[in-house]
C-alpha cells in the first residue's frame, strides 16, 4: 500500500472516530455529570468496576486473534506481544477502585453490567470470528483514546481530590497507549491489504467506540440508581460516604 | 516452594527426560539409521516436513494456553510471550527442505503423517483442558533436546554433507532454546506449587515426548517406504537423487 | 424445586418479558411504520436479512453449551436436539425474502447491521462462558415471542400483501415454537435449581431481548436511509419497487 | 455419486477396517489374555474405566462437527442428534464398573491413561480442524465394531461370570449402533463427494482405530503391573478378590 492511500485510510479511520467520541461526549450524561463536578466517588468506582471487567479480557481476545491465524506470521506475533503486556492490567483498575476508601471492607464484586458484558462478547466475536485483522479497529481508537477521555479524569481527579496513586490504570495506560498506537498503525500499514480489510477494521472500530459509550452511559444510570437508592446493586459503596476523608488514600 | 523441593522435582522430571530419550534413541530404528550413516537426503526431507507441520502449531497452542487461563498473569504473560518467539518458525524448516535441492520444484507439501497428527492433537489437548500449567512439560523437554538430538543432526550432517544454511532450524533453536529452558524453570518454579501440578507437568512431559519418538520412527518408516518404491507419497523427493551434488545447495 | 417454587420463578420471568416488550412495542419506529401501514417490501426484507443472519448462528450456539457442559446429561441432550430442529432454519428467513421478488437478480446478501452482529456475539458469549443454564433465557423469550410479534407480522402481511408461500420462516416457528416452549419449561424445572441459576436465567433474558430491540430499529433507520436515498446499502431492493405485483410471487 | 462409486467407497473402506482389526486381535496381548480365560474382574474394571473416560467426550466431540459447520445442513443436524443420543452413555460405562463389586467402596476414579487421553485428543483434533465430514470415519468403525468385539465381550461375559445388568454399555450399543451404521452410511452417502472426502475420512478411520488398539493394550499392560503388584495405580480393585462372589451382582 502506498503512503498516499494509507494515509487516506488512516484519515478516513480518524474523522469518524473524532466523530463518534463527539457524538458520545455530548450527548453522554455521565460526560455531562463529570464536567458539572456533580459527582461523588461512587461513579468512579462504578466506572472502574466496569473497567476491571472488560480489561480482564482484553489481553485473552487479543491473543486468540494469534491462535487462529498464525499463518500471518508478522500479525500474529503483534497480536501476542500486545496480549503479553495487556496481562493483569485489569489488577491495576480494581486496585484503584480498593484505593479509594474500600480496602478494608469485604465485599463481591458485582458481575458486569449488561453494557460491559454486551462489549466483552463483542471483542470476543470480533476476535474469533471474520477478518481477524478486524480486531485492529478496536484496538486504534483505544489506544488513542486519552485524547478524548483526559479531560474527563482530570476533572474526575479534580473533583474527587484522587491522588495519581489512585489512578494507576489511567496513568500507565496513557505511556503504554502512545508507543502500542505507533505499533498498531505500523502493523495496519503492514497488513491491511484490501478493501475490506479497511471495511472490517472501519465496523469494529465503531461498533466497539459505541458500545464503550453506551457502557458510560449505563455507570452513568446505575450511578444515578445508586444515589437515589432506587438500586442496592452497590450498596457496598456506602462506605464511600461514611469514611471521612483522610481515611480514604 | 522451598529450593530444595524445587530442585528434586526437577532432578526427578531430568530423571524421566533421560529414561525415556534413553528408551527412544536405544530402540529407535531412524537412529539407528542415522548412526549406520545409510540415509540420504529424502530422509532429511521427510523429517524436516514432519517438523515443519508440528511446529506451525506450537505457537498457537502456546497461546492458547494463556488465553484460557489470563487470571494467573505472569503465566499468561509467559504464554504470550513464549508464543511470540515461536510464531513462523515453521518457516525455518520449510525453508531448509527446500534448500536441500527442492526450491525450483513445484510440489504439494504433503499432510502430516498420522503421528505428526497425533502429536498436534496431543497438543492441544493439554493446552485447551485440564491443569493449564501442564503445557510446561511439552516446553520443559522440547526446550532441551539439543543434548538428545545434536548428535544425530550432527551425524546427518556429515552425512548429507549439509551447510549451516541448510539446517537454520536446529541452528535457531539450539540458541533460542539454552534461554527457554531457563525461563521454563523459573516460571515452574513461580507456579507449579500442588503435587497435582508436578503430576500433570510429567505425565504431559512423557507422553509428549513419546508420541515424537513415534513420529520419529514413522518418519523412518516412510523412508524405507520411499527408498523401496513401495510408497509414492514422496515422489517429489526423487528429484534429490536425479540432481546433482553441486546443483542442490 | 416445588411447583409453587417454580411457578412463582416463571411468572417472574413472564412479567420481565411483558414489560420489556410493552418498552420496544412502544417506543418502536419500526412497529409504529408497520402499524401505520407506511411500510412497502423493502422493509420486510431489510428485516428477514437480518433474521436470516442471527437465524443461521442459533443452532450453532446452542448446541455449543452442550459441548461444554455435557456432564448433566438431560441438558446437554435438550441443547443438541433442539440445534438439530434449528439447524438449516436461515434458509428459510432467505427463501421469503427471495419470494418478494428478487429470486431473478443476483446480489451479495450484505454483511449484518451492528446490532445483528452484537446480537449474535452476546448469544456465542453466553454460550461458551458462565452459566451454562443462562442461555434458557434467550430461548425463553424468542420461543414465546409470537403473541408479540404475530400482529406485526399479519399487518405487514395485509399492508405487503403477502402469501402464505413468502412468510414460511413465521410459519413454521409458529408451530414449532408452542412445543419448544414447553420443552423449555420442562428442562428449566429439571435443571434450574440456585438462585444464581435463575439471576442468570433473567439477565440473558432481558439482554437478549433488548439486543433484539435495538436490531429492530436499526432495520428502521436503514429502510428510511434506504428510502431517503441516504444509504445505498441495499440498492438491490430497488427492483422491488419496479417490479409489477404479478412476477413477485 | 453412484450407487457404483459409493458402494466401492465403502468397500474399500471395510477392507481396511478388517486389515486392521485383524492386526490389533492377532497382536494383542489383552485379546490374547481374553481368549486364553486367564483374566479376573480387574481387567474388565480397567477396561471399562477406559471406557468410561473417551465415552463421556463422544457426544461432546460430535456435536463440535456441527457447532462449526451448520452451513451443510444435512450434515449438522446428523451430528446433533447423534450427539443427542450419546449423552450421557458414559454412565453405562460406569454403572457396569460399579456393578462388579465396587458399589460399596469410595475410590477416585483414575484419570485416563495417557493412551485413552492420546485417543480423545485426536478425537477433538479431528472434530475442531480440517475436513468436518472426517470424524465419519470414526463413528464408521466404531458404530460397526460390535463384529469383531462382541466374541471377546462373551468370552469375558463367561469368564467373569457376568450377568447381563453388568453389560448394560456393550448390549445397549450393540442395539443402537446397528440403526446409527446405516445412518452412518446414509449420511456418507450424501455428504463425502470429492476423492478428498474419502481420504479424510479413512484417515481418520484408521487412525482413531489404530489408537483404539493402542489402548486396548495399554490397559492390559495396566492390568499385568496390577496383578504383579508392580503399580498400585488401580489399588482400589483388590477389593473385588476379597469380596466373594455372591455379595458382587
Amino acid at each position: 500500500m502506498s503512503d498516499i492511500d494509507f494515509n487516506a485510510r488512516i484519515g478516513r479511520l480518524n474523522e469518524r472516530v473524532t466523530a463518534i467520541w463527539g457524538e458520545i461526549l455530548d450527548t453522554s450524561e455521565l460526560v455531562r455529570a463529570i464536567r458539572g463536578g456533580s459527582v461523588d466517588k461512587a461513579l468512579y468506582a462504578i466506572y472502574m468496576l466496569e473497567t476491571y471487567h472488560y480489561t480482564a479480557h482484553n489481553a485473552r481476545n487479543q491473543a486468540l486473534v494469534g491462535v487462529r491465524h498464525a499463518e500471518l506470521a508478522p500479525y500474529a506475533k503483534f497480536c501476542f506481544e500486545h496480549a503479553a503486556e495487556e496481562v493483569g492490567h485489569e489488577k491495576m483498575a480494581l486496585h484503584d477502585v480498593m484505593s479509594i476508601g474500600l480496602k478494608d471492607h469485604k465485599f463481591d464484586i458485582p458481575q458486569p453490567l449488561p453494557s460491559t458484558e454486551i462489549l466483552i462478547a463483542y471483542l470476543y466475536w470480533v476476535s474469533f470470528t471474520g477478518n481477524p485483522l478486524q480486531r485492529l479497529g478496536y484496538s486504534y481508537w483505544a489506544e488513542n483514546a486519552y485524547e478524548y477521555i483526559n479531560p474527563l479524569i482530570d476533572r474526575l481527579r479534580t473533583t474527587l481530590e484522587l491522588q495519581e496513586s489512585q489512578l494507576t490504570f489511567f496513568i500507565a495506560h496513557s505511556d503504554i497507549d502512545a508507543d502500542h498506537f505507533e505499533e498498531i498503525k505500523t502493523i495496519m500499514r503492514r497488513t491491511c491489504k484490501s478493501e475490506q480489510d479497511w471495511v472490517d477494521v472501519e465496523r469494529v472500530m465503531e461498533t466497539s467506540l459505541r458500545l464503550t459509550g453506551a457502557m458510560l452511559e449505563e455507570v452513568h444510570r446505575e450511578y444515578e440508581l445508586y444515589r437515589s437508592g432506587k438500586s442496592r446493586r452497590y450498596a457496598f459503596l456506602d462506605v464511600l460516604r461514611e469514611a471521612p476523608a483522610l481515611a480514604e488514600a
